[in-house]
């Protein structure tokens, strides 16, 4: 397997965060989740579908991450830039990894020094809670703080290598979304679309799609997170394809909406207030904005407040902080890649969304998924 | 969305998990995991991808299971049989849905009983371990305990139902895999392989391909879990796909492998004893018998222990309980689906597996997989 950045792309992130654990006072960091342990090694695999094993990843204030992992990932590990892997055979029902972590903490974090763990907002430990209640008992002299505000201020700054990738994500996923009328004639299911639409994003470069959804249904859909039915579509349908298609371990995360047969006026409308509401944001988009900054600029431009987050960051993961919401005073940095995501309500389960993403630069926004029309695309549609 | 189940099937389920919790003096369960939600609702999105927000729901020990979700999945659980769904607008930085969730353990759990929540092997909380504590606090006097065996001990005995589902599954991906071949041609590279893989999977009727994992390589590859690379397949190696395909919500996880141009006389070998060793595992997967014994009848046609769990739980999720390794002692039961994967070294970087999908019936097991042929198929090629 190829390694996707070079060693000092590692490095530079490793000693960034380091430097951050000193201010802090942290002798070593405790990584559970994909993208974390993902950032520090480059780890790429899909097996993390599987949830029978953890994975442990140690970042201690100096020298280089410390990885304790199931033997069967030793030899996918053994091609990223660490050196020091310790491997137990897992499942292990006496003992899954606890004690070889332990052992490891205890060598990396002097007693009476703080371990970092990730405790705060879109975080969680994955491995069994009855497994961390030993492993405390174990390093009971060390105490434990929470990282995440660490990792999340780091990690919301991409890298111009990852910034490439996601470029690359994105402009896959607009080459398949042009192609969408080519799924669309009469007697298609969504269940269709959405299965042909994969086959799309595939063709078009995507490694995998970890996520897919969308809607279809008259004057607009019932939400945002559902699965296809298998309902044909039909004309006055309001279609939407939203996907997180991924190549190379980066996302991108935006959706389309197209009209089948015609579009009422009002969906025209909704339609265009949203594009007009995701450009107003693109352009308020520069360093110094604040996430809640942007959110006023989509509310003010939608006319009302939809409720819950109107875009959020992207990269490693499908969504990630921070939060376009009234509550989140985040300063815009350059490097910060995100998705501007405003949505209305048409009526009793119907609305619209429009999603783009964005990157920030120095002097402004940029675009990473090429921006949707400002007029919904009507699919010429018999009947 | 249409349903995939009757509510009969999830009143059952339910009613089940319920007498286990009145035996065992449980109040109410906490469920965080997305298996563990849908398998008492049906609730299926590809939305847990996006890991801002937590999703809770209690099942108490009479009456119908409490959402406390996230707003923006209250259209979909909606159509669940659930009635009782309560929501918060998510993310919120100041009370992410923990003062919901703890007013309603608090109406479900009398003070003093047990909360049970799944603490034990292959789960882990699905949500901020800050907000672990936090919620901890707020119901001290109502006592945590592991619900993780009486969750398993149900759902590793699949329904009716829920066999004809991965039966569905397997058999798409026996189709794929008969595929293959059309793939191969000289200058293809392991990516492209990856990638219209995918795609004949879909065709054949995934809903979408949550895991797929493989290798090509001179005489063996190095490991299972690996992504794909560019370098174009060489007569010589042996390719192998491993795919956990979905479809309404249920997987299939097996491999195949195939020799590019011809196979080594240790290759044939080793592909025959594979073989062989799932095929005895199959006629010793009877009612009574153990993991356990799985294991031992794979490792004896072995001639050696290759390390690691050779064969899983399979369902809802890509990989589950029980597992065949020497220290389970599960006893197999009608409705236990499991694979069968038997792999062995070849030299230093070098191994084959072979993965079959088997449940058991009340008198032996049934092949959900189209069982791989003993011999390993060649592919013609150049050179």
């Amino acid at each position: 397997m190829p390694q996707t950045f070079p060693r000092s792309e590692f490095e530079t992130r490793c000693a960034s965060a380091q430097a951050a654990m000193a201010r802090e006072g942290i002798a070593a960091m405790l990584l559970t989740s994909e993208p974390d342990l993902r950032y520090f090694t480059g780890f790429l695999t899909r097996f993390w579908e599987s949830h029978t094993r953890p994975w442990f990843l140690l970042v201690p204030v100096h020298g280089a991450p410390v990885a304790v992992i199931p033997a069967i990932g030793a030899e996918l590990m053994a091609q990223s830039w660490l050196t020091d892997i310790r491997t137990w055979i897992s499942p292990d029902y006496r003992d899954d990894g606890v004690s070889l972590l332990a052992e490891a903490i205890r060598e990396l974090v002097p007693s009476g020094e703080a371990l970092g763990v990730p405790l705060g907002r879109e975080t969680a430990l994955r491995m069994p809670p009855a497994d961390w209640e030993r492993l405390c008992a174990r390093i009971g002299d060390r105490p434990r703080c929470d990282v995440s505000a660490l990792l999340r201020a780091q990690q919301e700054v991409k890298s111009p290598a990852e910034i490439a990738l996601i470029r690359e994500t994105c402009a896959l996923a607009g080459r398949a979304f042009a192609r969408v009328p080519e799924l669309l004639s009469p007697g298609v299911t969504l269940a269709q679309v959405f299965r042909r639409f994969q086959m799309l994003l595939l063709e078009e470069g995507a490694d995998w799609v970890s996520y897919l959804a969308g809607g279809a249904a008259p004057g607009g859909y019932g939400d945002v997170i559902s699965p296809a039915d298998d309902r044909p579509l039909a004309a006055g349908d309001v279609l939407m394809l939203d996907t997180g298609a991924v190549r190379q371990g980066y996302f991108c995360d935006y959706d389309r909406n197209w009209a089948i047969g015609h579009a009422t006026p009002e969906v025209q409308d909704v339609h265009r207030r949203l594009h007009d509401a995701a450009r107003a944001a693109h352009e308020a988009a520069r360093p110094g904005a604040t996430c809640a900054d942007l959110h006023r600029v989509i509310v003010d431009v939608l006319g009302q407040d939809p409720g819950g987050r109107l875009g959020h960051g992207l990269g490693m993961r499908l969504t990630e902080w921070p939060s376009l919401i009234p509550g989140d005073d985040t300063p815009l940095r350059p490097g910060m890649v995100l998705t501007l995501e405003p949505s209305l309500p048409l009526g009793p389960g119907r609305m619209l969304v429009h999603e783009e993403n964005i990157v920030i630069g120095e002097n402004g926004a940029e675009w990473l998924s090429p921006p949707a029309p400002r007029d919904i695309p009507v699919i010429d549609w018999p009947g």
